[in-house]
């Protein structure tokens, strides 16, 4: 079976292409082996450090999934594979240009389920929504999977409605989807990016770096956090799991732990001073913006349906920092003591 | 200001043209006068009897929406305008043709929206959504402004979409939008059509007829009905009424009342009975398509938000049947006895 991943260039994309090409096969529930043969990573940008961690079955291909027939070229009816859909304009991106979010996030997802429902084999496919599905003044502060979504960002509103397709689409059996709501999802490497939740990354990875970090948000807000580790490992659970089980509704929630950002703050001092590294400094500048863009998101989130299929939320920041250390500076610092 | 209404040609629509071509303004809240001078209604068919019944203000257009040049002549820059989007693929109709729904709820809609969004002018738009948008194991048997949707139809999905598009529209300035959610409209004068929720007219208009009826639905089947002239009354106050009010959700559930369909033909029966009108016998005929469509939609509506706005359910049946009678029949029966 082929794998294909949109969006595969990314964080996300290149972590989950990683955690699949150690696995040989992904198995459907209860018992069917699948042997994983290809995997087929896609996107607009596939930086060279993605390339050169990647395994022989992983193939790569740097392409924009708006042209039609980029999706013809990768979705065939020639061989059984199965899709994680990733890519897309993140929320702060979206805010600013309205019609690259629909074209990226709405039409783009349209057409890579239209390929699948034309291939009639029925594929199971794994979309990447997020808690920015919800929103506004009658939102609670914690969300599940019975609480109304209402976006307040055209990011939000495009995800909800892959979400809404994702399960249409199930329902006439011209796929076999599934969608996640990510929360926030930390510590992503490399450069602050346009979504409004960056800082949550930033807020870990600057100072790591020995940088100094302009903060957007203020030490109180809270945050609905995840581990990427968590995330790839969710993905592939929901990609393996019995559709069955998932019922009229292919929208699971993940969960996350709620953290106010100075007790993230006191997590990153806390470790470093275990390892002994020194921190660039943190420095309050608040961006009206982002706080607008943030504060109308859930700032905690209950999974029941997701922790019923084995997906969990990390112990703690700690943790995840650690995680982070250990995958993406490996020589740095002194992990062991 | 220009009116316009698409699905003009449609019962509700027409209905709508009758009712907006007796008044000389709409009122902008809370003491704004907005001049009618056209109203445009627009739909695939307008009947010759839709023709006869207006008055000289209206004017009328065969033309299919999911044509972009007849919506760059219907809407343009030039002139203020609102619109009333009524123009849909009924529910039976979207199941059974899964392109045509999208194609003409989604996209036609997301055409008109577009249109508005150029004109810069930030028109009202009124789209009539559905309560289809609801549905699947864990939704409420009464379903509320607060109710998680969940469509388990396609055409719930692109009502839903639609509502997406009005809020985040709406967010954006692009245009001043309200969506409203049907619940099952009655009585619909004329023939059956593809909607599922067609028997709720149909069980009242047949026997009146004195035609035979074929009832798809068990007598216990329990459903949410508004009259026609309140939902009329509803897309007109929708239009007047102030934006602020809505705030961040501009999609607002109507009310409705609960009725079994046996408590439905005692009504029918009384009001027969009382006007001596002889009607056709219902005989049980159940469908199982239909039934498992009907069967997913909520029973009831709590819509304490549209009842603020002075949007209120029929006080019963029979009230509804009357007013059927006085608009439909005004020759057949001795309405004055």
């Amino acid at each position: 079976m082929k794998v294909i991943i949109t969006g595969g260039g990314g964080f996300l994309g290149s972590q989950l292409t990683q955690a699949l090409s150690r696995r040989p096969y992904l198995q459907w529930a209860p018992a069917e082996k699948k042997e994983i043969s290809e995997i087929l990573a896609v996107d607009l940008v596939i930086p060279a450090s993605v390339r050169t961690q990647a395994s022989d079955r992983v193939t790569f291909l740097e392409a924009d999934l708006s042209d039609q027939a980029v999706i013809e070229a990768m979705i065939t009816e020639k061989e059984d594979f199965a899709l994680f859909h990733l890519a897309a304009v993140v929320s702060g991106a979206g805010e600013k240009d309205f019609d690259l979010a629909m074209r990226v996030n709405f039409d783009s997802t349209r057409q890579l389920l239209e390929a699948c429902r034309h291939t009639a084999l029925c594929p199971r496919v794994v979309f990447a929504s997020s808690i920015a599905v919800y929103g506004g003044a009658y939102t609670p502060p914690v969300v599940s999977d019975t609480t109304k979504p209402l976006p307040q960002t055209t990011y939000g509103m495009t995800k909800l409605m892959g979400e809404l397709m994702i399960n249409d689409y199930s329902r006439k059996g011209f796929l076999d989807g599934r969608a996640l709501r990510l929360p926030t999802v930390f510590i992503r490497p490399g450069k602050p990016n346009a979504a409004a939740s960056s800082f949550a990354s930033a807020v870990f990875r600057e100072p790591l770096n020995g940088i100094d970090y302009h903060l957007p948000v203020g030490l109180d807000m809270e945050v609905p956090l995840l581990g990427y580790r968590k995330v790839v490992d969710a993905f592939i659970r929901a990609m393996e799991c019995d559709s069955q089980v998932l019922g009229d509704d292919r929208t699971l929630t993940l969960p996350s732990r709620k953290y106010e950002v100075k007790e993230m703050i006191r997590a990153l001092q806390a470790v470093a001073d275990a390892k002994g590294i020194r921190l660039g400094k943190i420095i309050e500048s608040p961006d009206p913006t982002i706080i607008n863009i943030v504060k109308g998101w859930p700032v905690g989130t209950e999974a029941k349906r997701a922790e019923a299929l084995g997906i969990t939320a990390d112990q703690g920041v700690e943790e995840v920092i650690l995680q982070y250390l250990e995958d993406f500076y490996p020589d740095a610092f002194n992990l062991k003591t």
